[in-house]
């Protein structure tokens, strides 16, 4: 990378980052303010609830809440808008993610999985915030493995109604938002008996308290007690003792249970249906993914604020100079800590637009494309690990970064991290989320319906030939004029060719789904049992998802900067896009290095360009976070907002 | 690895594992116990503090804080004892730091830098908490860098006083413990001023508060306020305003002011003399090393007894046999998360016992070894750095391995996690630590005393020839005897050679540091200026670092094992040595593929060891983690000690 000046309009960067929402995050910026949403810390967890439901209804008087539901009910169906106005709230987590509670996941599986009569009878009141409510899925002794919930809904023809049980302590449900305090009403999950014969995991409308906050008869609730973090949001434990709700408590979009008795679905297969129904829920773990992207984007600008003006160690004048105590964000160990991670920061923001489009436009399509349904959950379960990994890995290197004061709670990162840390595992364990994408690449999303271990896999294996097709993801003709423009393999291809970058995370994706197919398909032929076969490929069945993954952040990361406007501007995104790829391709060198896709000369000038373009991206980096928008008071962080410039007497921080 | 089953003797293990110091743990075992020091969430910082006070006094009341005290003031002068009995206070690690602040930092600096008035006016009562008090070094503005201190202490010859000030806000002192509510006294490092000449950083003992609790006069305190763990530990802040002490507050064993105000000191070069007086700190950092260690194997404790039990999605039945729910450890995802970490646990154990040893022994040396001392302190810096860092990626690990149930406070992760978050950057900044020990490793411990980079360095860069020496630091014939027998490089040798591993991390460090040091001088020899010079390497500095611990730990590894009586036991351990060497192998196999140390076949093997030795040492998991001897009641969460256990009608978890 030379080292001339680029420039970059940060107007024109503040309008392609904000994207087709933009107006939602105006709106964000301009609701989120003052005393009421102030980030806070050290407060009690019960005064901490109190804010948070306090918050939550405020934002209930805005437009935000609307976005998600019908224009039946007086939504404005704008479910894209949904999944944005969601990633906003990065002032708090926990009322981000309280929102999610109520709207996203308790409105948003009556919505889902309910019927007109369902949307009218409650979906005004969620809105409002008048009944608030739960998604009581999860059980204690099952989370990620929904299909084996034990709690019971069997029905009564003579009452017309069902009796929900809980039958043993596995069957509790556990860790549910707005239980232990809020909660009036709750969705369960729970194994449909009717007739003697379980028609598998269907949701319920189940009272758990009244309005003066008494449990509900045959209803007890635990408080889940004091998190890591996230304390402003009350998750508990609930059990139910033999409780009756009626026949219309049954969310009967997908299956139904008529007066006498009689169970109908529009989907046969018992497996299917369980799938499709789960697949309705996908906006959940999108928006976790973008809720991962702004805790790591407040990090981020905390600490490179920070770097950018706090200083050790002095380097001695050169040529009669003065000597002066170092920036940290000179020294190249800081620039490593903190530039890959905000290039791939970058890199994931286009790719969740990208995503959050096409689960918007799936919405808005009259019938379902199954394939596209498929791919869409898939890609979600995959962006939701990685993004939410990289938020982990990121606040922590940024805390770490900070020092000390990045350990104090007036500097905001101790409670980014704490709020954020449960993003991995729930809405699905990234590990299980990882392993699910690559199910889907292997069998190319025909057939991904199917649990981890069962019946799709075996079929797979059973299977002879086998070819990944690398599907394009995002400004398909661009991608493909830069793959095809790229040089061979080898070495005289430029490192910072983008086209021979993307033919190399193909090729890489490819080896590993297929290298992965054939051994799968090999180990079953001995006669291995299928979990065996699969448990011992597990690591590489990692390694598909993740090879996967960065393929098609990368390819939305070009397809951005090709929507931006200004051609200075494109070019500094494009030497942070470099970045990206080239610590991408860096951290699995030994990979490329292993399948002779990289010469050991060309692995070591790998390293070489990250360290360049590290020192050639370092003057631009507070700029680039400020792109991001988070206003300051959001922040809220002192270091963040000019203490450490005025100790010294500099000048104020750049701010966004 | 074969699968033959391992025997393991868990009376020989724990021996094993206590070591030297055994009576001091067996000690705390028996001392720290019920109500007083039952792990505790969620308390407000004020009773949380109140709580520690109450139970650091209760220590002072046992043989603890002893053994870092010399005889003369009724120490058992134990230095290794102290380290010792630091380290297993992991039931709280609020309490933990706060003994190190008042007994390590504050006492040790008082016995270190002070002479014989100092120990007998001060000492008992610190032993006793008659007298809590401060260890002020670090400043808002300079942390790593101290010798660039800002606060003054100039003499009064008139007076015979040192007027302690704090010229603006860069001096403030800052993050000291003991500082927001408990301590009476503090040692203050500031810039010696005597008769207009700076003699540098030196150390005053200075009242800061009353018996009363009210600030000394012109003494400002200002409280660092809740922070992201340690919250019974009371960080503040803290501002001199001419204040002023008698002559004999200085702390003189390194440099003294008669009443006529003449400097006198036995260290002629100022220079030399502030590493020494920093020298003689080491124990704290050796300390938090320690501390680290048990915190990670706190974790690991929880988070493998709970993955030996929790069980999540069903394994087909084979051959007529049920279907039953895998246990969540069976999966090699699982494993691969957390039997490397617990290998490198075992690990960096043997070798903080190693480093524990040489700082007891030469703290009993009659005179100084310049050589051995450097080394410690080299050793010391690098042990800290990838012991804290190693806490801190494996406590996340555990918690992400323990989904939900992990995020909650009542399951102490959370509590270990924020608590050792701040080990990393604390008692030194890992990174700069890790240069440290480069430098260290440059100048082969010959004259390592300069800052960063100038002085010593330069002077590195101006020479010629560079030979490594590997210094072999454990076992030292056993080590050599091994890598005698060694193959040479090549194909053929089993992976599982001990010698051939020894050797591989020999050679890789020898070609890293030796790369390094011609990398530097011939850059050095362009013209460009030594910063520029160092900066553009720092990645290869840290890359040197961690190679030459990677090589001292596994050396202490393999010399722990051979101090194992029972054969079956050192035979699993030798398994679990297997998987921390090659485990760093893998993770590091694209510098052996680049240097052609590994060919692209062998490193493919390497992956696939390590996983077989994860299933080999999977059995054995529970059994590993409690031979760390830590009680229940220290990890006192409900998932490690029976409750999932009970749920599935399994019997209760062995314990240690």
């Amino acid at each position: 990378m030379t080292e001339q000046a680029l420039r970059l309009d940060e107007a024109e960067l503040r309008g392609l980052l904000d994207g087709r929402w933009a107006h939602v995050r105006e709106q964000a910026r301009d609701t989120v303010r003052g005393e009421l949403f102030a980030p806070v810390h050290g407060l009690s967890v019960d005064d901490h609830r109190a804010r948070t439901l306090t918050q939550l209804k405020a934002l209930a008087k805005t437009d935000l809440p609307a976005y998600g539901f019908p224009a039946t009910v007086g939504g404005s169906d704008d479910i894209g808008a949904s999944v944005v106005g969601f990633e906003m709230l990065v002032a708090d987590l926990s009322l981000m993610v309280k929102t999610g509670v109520q709207w996203g996941l308790f409105g948003g599986a009556i919505r889902a999985l309910g019927t007109d009569r369902h949307h009218a009878e409650y979906l005004p009141d969620v809105m409002s915030v008048e009944l608030p409510g739960c998604f009581a899925m999860t059980e204690t002794g099952h989370g990620s493995d929904v299909q084996q919930l034990r709690t019971r809904a069997v029905y009564d023809p003579a009452a017309e109604e069902f009796v929900v049980h809980t039958p043993d302590e596995s069957a509790r449900k556990d860790y549910i938002g707005n239980a232990a305090r809020d909660g009036r009403m709750a969705v369960v999950f729970a194994q449909l008996e009717v007739d003697g014969e379980n028609q598998g995991v269907h949701a319920l409308m189940v009272p758990i308290r009244d309005r003066e906050g008494r449990p509900a008869p045959g209803v007890r609730i635990e408080d889940c007690g004091p998190k890591a973090g996230l304390n402003g949001v009350d998750n508990g434990r609930l059990w139910f003792d033999q409780v009756r709700v009626p026949r219309t408590s049954l969310l009967n979009r997908y299956g139904d249970v008529a007066a006498d008795g009689t169970y109908s679905s529009p989907i046969e297969s018992k497996n299917r249906r369980f799938f499709t129904m789960l697949g309705t829920l996908i906006r959940g773990r999108i928006s976790v993914a973008g809720g991962a992207g702004s805790a790591a984007k407040a990090a981020l600008t905390i600490a490179l604020r920070y770097a950018d003006t706090r200083r050790q160690f002095t380097r001695p004048g050169v040529d009669g100079e003065p000597d002066q105590e170092v920036r940290v964000l000179d020294y190249l160990a800081h620039q490593r800590k903190l530039l890959p991670a905000l290039a791939r920061t970058y890199a994931l923001h286009f790719a969740q637009e990208e995503l959050v489009t096409r689960l918007h436009e799936l919405s808005r399509s009259a019938e379902g494309d199954d394939h596209a349904q498929r791919e869409l959950e898939s890609r979600a379960a995959g962006l939701k690990a990685v993004a939410t990994w990289h938020a982990t890995a990121t606040i922590q290197t940024c805390r770490e970064a900070c020092g000390g004061a990045g350990y104090l709670s007036e500097n905001r990162i101790p409670q980014l991290k704490a709020d954020s840390d449960i993003f991995t595992t729930f809405e699905g364990d990234n590990t299980v989320l990882l392993q699910q994408l690559t199910k889907g690449l292997l069998t190319n999303f025909q057939d991904s319906f199917g649990d981890l271990d069962q019946l799709g896999l075996a079929r797979f294996m059973a299977g002879k030939v086998f070819e990944t097709v690398i599907e394009r993801t995002a400004a398909i003709p661009l991608i493909e004029r830069l793959v095809a423009a790229a040089p061979g393999r080898g070495e005289e291809a430029d490192l910072y060719n983008r086209g021979w970058q993307l033919e190399l995370l193909e090729d890489r994706e490819k080896h590993v789904v297929e290298g992965l197919a054939g051994r799968l398909r090999r180990s079953r032929k001995d006669g291995s049992d299928a979990f065996e076969v699969f448990n011992r490929a597990q690591d590489h069945v990692l390694t598909a998802g993740r090879a996967h993954m960065d393929r098609v952040v990368l390819e939305a990361f070009v397809a951005g900067i090709d929507r931006c406007g200004d051609q200075a501007t494109a070019k500094l995104l494009n030497r942070l896009c470099d970045l990206y790829v080239l610590s991408v391709v860096e951290e699995d060198r030994a990979w490329f290095l292993e399948h002779e896709r990289l010469s050991t000369a060309r692995s070591k000038a790998v390293t070489q360009a990250v360290n360049d373009l590290c020192r050639g991206l370092r003057p631009y980096a507070v700029r680039l976070v400020n792109g991001f928008g988070l206003r300051d008071e959001w922040l809220a962080a002192p270091i963040a907002l000019g203490s450490e410039h005025a100790r010294q007497g500099d000048p104020p921080p750049a701010r966004g």
